[in-house]
């Protein structure tokens, strides 16, 4: 034991706040002790120093605390009125985040339509004033000036305000869903900076979407209006307290992800998938209502405003925020045909996979290089005058022109064209992204020549990859889809020239290749497919792009990372999979344990437990009873866990037991409703304390959780991972058989190994961790 | 102690096998102990001797068993070769699942086409000869026979050969997902019984619909294909082992239950969701995709069938089984309309709950009453002979004749109408199901009138209402659609008079009555909305649709159970819902266990295990060391969990040790593979052990689980029913804080509670088990 006391005193000294210093050194005595079951020979010579997780973002508990003051709680909401009041509130709650959601949809589209409108009406006046001499580089700088100074505003917001409002929000709502408290992710202020990001982006003519910041911005709203809270004014609505906890906002927040989808694209169902999917780690059947009716509500919401404005009331039309039309065309489809859309869905795959690496290349850059607040602003609007410039240019060298009447674009641009004539190519580059989109599903076949459109996915592709991971709200959907068309269109153009009769629309195409371009890049197949359905309104296409996308994603999954998981490995975020590596059935309990760890007992001194704890603010502690020993480390019956938040409100009220025993404050439920979710850190508690308090004593009991699951140390680790992460917990404690405390398991404990095959050999590493700074 | 013991001795006089009736004696000795924390009053004295919970169904255990073995396979199995074939090897079954399940419904609709074709045109043939006289009779007297001889032969089939056939298999389907081996519901005969059956009732023209039974023919094709295994040839597919366990079958039946629906409705997406919402109990991502893929084939088949024998090959229409047809009229909606969905979606609530009470009061006579096979088989006859006479007898008295241009009836009859007109009626009472809802939907406004329609709604939500229930393969879904379309209809009519511009097509109408009926009364309101949007091939009918059907539920939840979950209910399935009640908190761990529990040691002699064992014949054993006391009930420290087939192959194999401490046998993965999943009886080889092995001693800890999950004591029922539920488990040991064993608790223990409120008041009612005569 005299290395292990060296190895615990060096932590000491240092002040390590994480358990995960400590283990490493513990581990390697006890290592010994247990030796593998598997029939595998593993390396574990040559560790990685470089792969980190971030230790500085904690998980959420979605376990419900059981003490008495909790349970008691449990027992009055179980009451009929309880229930009911709770469902109508719950209901009433969903339908608000749906309503806002819906609008904030409508805010945005509109300010994007106008912007854009005034933007492209100066600018096109302007061209058109200066059609051929050398004036034509006056419009050009117009509107570089205009996209400049829209993306360097967004930049500076997100910068100055909410770094975290960046790029589409996606993979942050990911990480949140599955139990990361992702710092600010959900703050009003991230929510205000991505909306009016997200509408100076896409207005100042960036190859972004603005579909992906509506899936954060409708789980930021959700999360907002299920608390019921402002800051600020320290104003709280007492109804809302039942939604107070971790679990029931985890629950709205997926309910405002799909609300966002439904939004964007007009597809309830699909932002239900979507959630299911890509965002919710936990599914239960309440919770597929909840998140349908909000995603409801907030297409409707839209629809009806989009109705007011376009149409007429209520006249309804498929689609969101952007909405694909109808492709008759994809009603049939002959054999040859099939084999085209899985020959499409394997180019997606490709080309998404080709997409994530560069820019996983590129992030990794950015994270290195261009780290201060101006340096990122400076990219922002270097990337925004390159894009301008570059589609400017082209729209000046290549002189395509097709009649006027193909095009369905708002600004066809005549450029050096006959009289009426237009542009091709303007009617790609010189407009918003979504209206692209809709002439390249829509127009007729010879519209664009085949090197225009070669052109465009080109130079889009090397916009599109570059964009993403700028210091600017961006989402990706939209480009994708734009690339994917772009190709898919060329496809559809060369099979029209074989066979004019049977392949007569390059728009079904180019529905196809945009749907394998973006399944290519974020590998959710299932929802997308729903999506992309529910934006051209029509069922049919369900089956083929069902086969693009699952060719595209098995494709793709071949080479690499969806985009999303990429950004949350490049990121350090200790997501949890569905299920564990197939390896984890190797490891046990005690391998993945973090150990020694820091014990309370039920009624303790305070002074004992400041010394216990000052130095090792974990997140939640054990109770024990009977250690034998009287080392700080020593092991006893686990009894309960508290954790640390807990620890420091009880602190913090001084809810003491007086010298002579009598209870000086209990606390109610009322002061943890208060205190959620910004409980008292308890480092700053520990410092407060009197010399008085010091001498008091703390009964622990009424307020640990008095019956915490625990594993036994021999179970295997794919049993641990599945008991950890279905019931979403944040502290699992590991017993012996006599039930005595021998380590905890943490969310990265269960990231701590790394499992690799390579060249038939068996590999498993164990990862170093490190605060990210 | 003393009453304890008199109640243990008097359980073990009686040689009662299962857990509960100990545990009734014990707990209440128990109770008195650990008072309840709740501050609510309980009434305990009234119990309700007639609810029961069928003992005779087991369980199934998700949670995968850790012993040496077993782990060592898994190992064996994670290589990466192994898990590329394992892959390969999923897609591959589940390609051949999807491929089956199409096919039998491509065979199903040709039958009952081909069937229903001649006999239809036999009866209409005589009608047109004898249209006017007293003769009319005979055809009449054909059509029944007809009808009584195939309902005959179906009702026999199932009667004699499988009696779980009957029905729609929904409720079966339902309860085997959510974890009760459900006795011989995915047996091969049962799918063939079930697969003629249908053909014969729906041909037999009772009011059943195919679409229930594809579900489960779908769900056995499944079972069948993925274990590879032939019983009655001695056939094992040894590539498939790794498939043969409950976990992946289970996942393999979800599949296949989707498959099923795909192939029905055509409705892929509609199949995953329908498996997600009403069967799968437990969802993850990998599920969804192994759902998704065997859809996508089974429709594909389908689809690829229909298009051959109907149109031009790849020339692909929307629907299955059942096609809906676009209806154009839904692509816009104005005010007013939404409010009727929505008073319609009242409508079908109430009326759905009203069929699911009334046909609940008919099963509970028919359990009672109609038990014997013969009187089942006299009743389906007497049932379809009613139903014949019923249906003629209305085409003959009601004489509302309309244009014939306006049917779209294959059988339009002419009785007693004008030469270019025919009955209007009999395009809805002579002719298939799904034949007459296409009228229903697509015929123009005038083509019934407001009588016609309204005693087609009563009648047939007459028959379909004692049809349900038969012993007949019997679908609710076409019976339902087609009560909600006649009096959608009704609806569309009525409006259609007072506003004829803004009004003009029923069908619309019909389509939202047949939703909210159909949502009335099975109420899974998510993915019906996805159904019958695939089925019409239409997405903007969604979010009228999803608002029906959410009313709809809304309305019918207040009333009544859903018609499948009553079912389930009126069978004595101890069915876990997906959340507890909310009074669970109440209750603890203590409060639910059963207790004693028989334990084994980890080495014992056989005599004395069998000593332990033979009146005692439970499905789990915990293993314990330490044990204090001599007597068998005595607690120790919990080691290790052993299920009763795993002791039974055990003692089968005599993996004993001789008296000298030599191991006779040690059981290989190969042993569990090839018993699974029919393990030997225990009861069976006790009886067969000789007095030699009664000598020898069993090493149990190779074989038993060696880290089971447990819970403490105290902790609340709540918890302890998401630990249970969300693994899987079968036997949940309860411990003390010593790692002791207290008790067990298992499925049935979780529905041990009855928890009501009573005016404002909380009752717990303990129920009483029995098993099922």
């Amino acid at each position: 034991m005299s290395d292990v006391n060296q190895n615990l005193s060096y932590s000491f000294r240092l002040g390590i706040s994480s358990d995960v210093e400590d283990t490493q050194a513990f581990r390697r005595n006890q290592t010994s002790r247990c030796s593998s079951t598997g029939v595998l020979s593993f390396t574990n010579d040559d560790l990685h120093p470089d792969i980190l997780l971030d230790q500085g973002i904690e998980g959420f508990d979605y376990d419900p605390v059981q003490n008495k003051i909790f349970t008691d709680e449990g027992v009055r909401r179980a009451s009929y009125g309880s229930i009911f009041r709770g469902a109508s509130l719950r209901h009433l709650v969903l339908f608000f985040i749906g309503v806002f959601t819906g609008l904030s949809a409508c805010v945005i589209d509109y300010a994007i339509e106008n912007i854009s409108k005034y933007k492209y009406r100066s600018v096109s006046w302007l061209i058109s004033r200066y059609p051929h001499s050398l004036w034509i580089s006056v419009p050009g700088f117009l509107w570089c000036a205009i996209n400049s100074f829209l993306t360097g505003i967004a930049a500076t917001l997100v910068v100055f305000l909410a770094p975290v409002a960046s790029g589409s929000g996606i993979p942050q709502i990911k990480c949140y869903l599955n139990g990361l408290n992702v710092p600010r992710v959900m703050r009003c202020l991230t929510m205000i900076v991505k909306g009016v990001g997200v509408i100076l982006a896409v207005s100042g003519g960036l190859a972004v979407g603005k579909e992906g910041p509506m899936i954060h911005i409708g789980s930021v709203i959700a999360a907002g209006l299920s608390q019921g809270r402002l800051r600020f004014l320290k104003y709280s609505l007492g109804c809302l307290k039942i939604f107070r906890n971790d679990q029931e906002k985890r629950d709205f927040v997926s309910a405002g992800a799909a609300a966002g989808v439904a939004a964007a694209f007009g597809a309830p169902v699909g932002g239900l998938l979507f959630a299911l999917e890509e965002g919710a780690s936990f599914v239960y059947q309440r919770l597929t209502w909840t998140i349908l009716f909000a995603s409801m509500v907030s297409m409707f919401t839209l629809a009806l405003f989009k109705s007011l404005t376009r149409t007429h009331v209520f006249k309804f039309t498929p689609g969101g925020l952007v909405s694909f039309g109808t492709i008759e065309s994809l009603n049939d489809y002959n054999a040859y045909e099939i084999l085209m859309f899985l020959l499409m869905g394997l180019i997606g795959g490709l080309s998404g996979a080709l997409f994530v690496k560069a820019n996983s290349v590129l992030t990794r850059y950015r994270q290195k290089n261009i780290t201060t607040k101006y340096n990122k602003i400076i990219e922002a609007i270097l990337v925004s005058s390159l894009t301008t410039t570059l589609c400017f240019s082209i729209m000046w060298a290549v002189r395509d022109c097709s009649p006027l009447a193909y095009t369905s674009s708002s600004f066809p641009l005549k450029m050096m064209c006959a009289d009426n004539e237009f542009n091709s190519i303007s009617s790609l580059l010189f407009s918003t992204p979504e209206c692209s989109l809709r002439t390249l599903l829509h127009d007729p076949p010879m519209t664009y020549s085949i090197s225009v459109l070669s052109i465009f996915v080109l130079v889009y592709y090397f916009l599109a990859c570059i964009t993403y991971g700028l210091s600017v709200p961006a989402g990706l959907f939209i480009p994708s889809l734009l690339i994917g068309a772009g190709w898919g269109r060329i496809i559809g153009h060369l099979m029209h020239t074989i066979d004019p009769v049977h392949f007569s629309d390059p728009g079904k195409f180019a529905l196809i290749g945009a749907a394998a371009q973006l399944g290519g890049i974020v590998r959710t197949t299932l929802s997308l497919t729903v999506i992309l359905m529910e934006a051209t309104g029509n069922v049919i296409v369900g089956l083929p792009l069902l086969m693009t996308l699952t060719v595209a994603k098995y494709m793709g999954d071949c080479l690499s990372e969806g985009i999303y998981d990429e950004h949350i490995g490049l990121n350090s975020m200790a997501l949890l999979p569905w299920t564990p590596h197939s390896l984890s059935i190797t490891k046990r309990a005690y391998d993945l344990m973090s150990n020694p760890v820091v014990f309370l007992y039920p009624i303790m001194r305070v002074s004992e437990l400041v010394e216990r704890v000052t130095n090792n603010l974990h997140h939640g502690f054990p109770v024990v009873v009977g250690s034998t020993d009287s080392s700080r480390f020593s092991y006893g019956t686990l009894v309960g866990m508290i954790s640390s938040e807990h620890l420091a409100l009880l602190l913090q009220k001084r809810a003491f037991l007086s010298k002579d025993g009598n209870i000086v404050y209990s606390l109610t439920y009322k002061d943890y409703d208060d205190a959620y979710p910004s409980y008292p850190k308890l480092g700053d508690v520990l410092a407060n304390l009197s010399c008085d308090d010091m001498d008091a004593y703390l009964d622990l009991r009424p307020y640990m959780c008095e019956a915490p699951y625990s594993v036994p140390e021999t179970m295997t680790m794919t049993r641990v991972y599945h008991l950890f992460r279905l019931l979403g917990l944040r502290h699992l404690p590991v017993v012996d058989s006599q039930n005595q405390v021998r380590g905890i398991i943490t969310r990265k404990d269960l990231r701590r190994f790394k499992f690799e095959f390579v060249s038939g050999e068996y590999r498993v590493e164990e990862l170093i961790f490190s605060r990210k700074m």
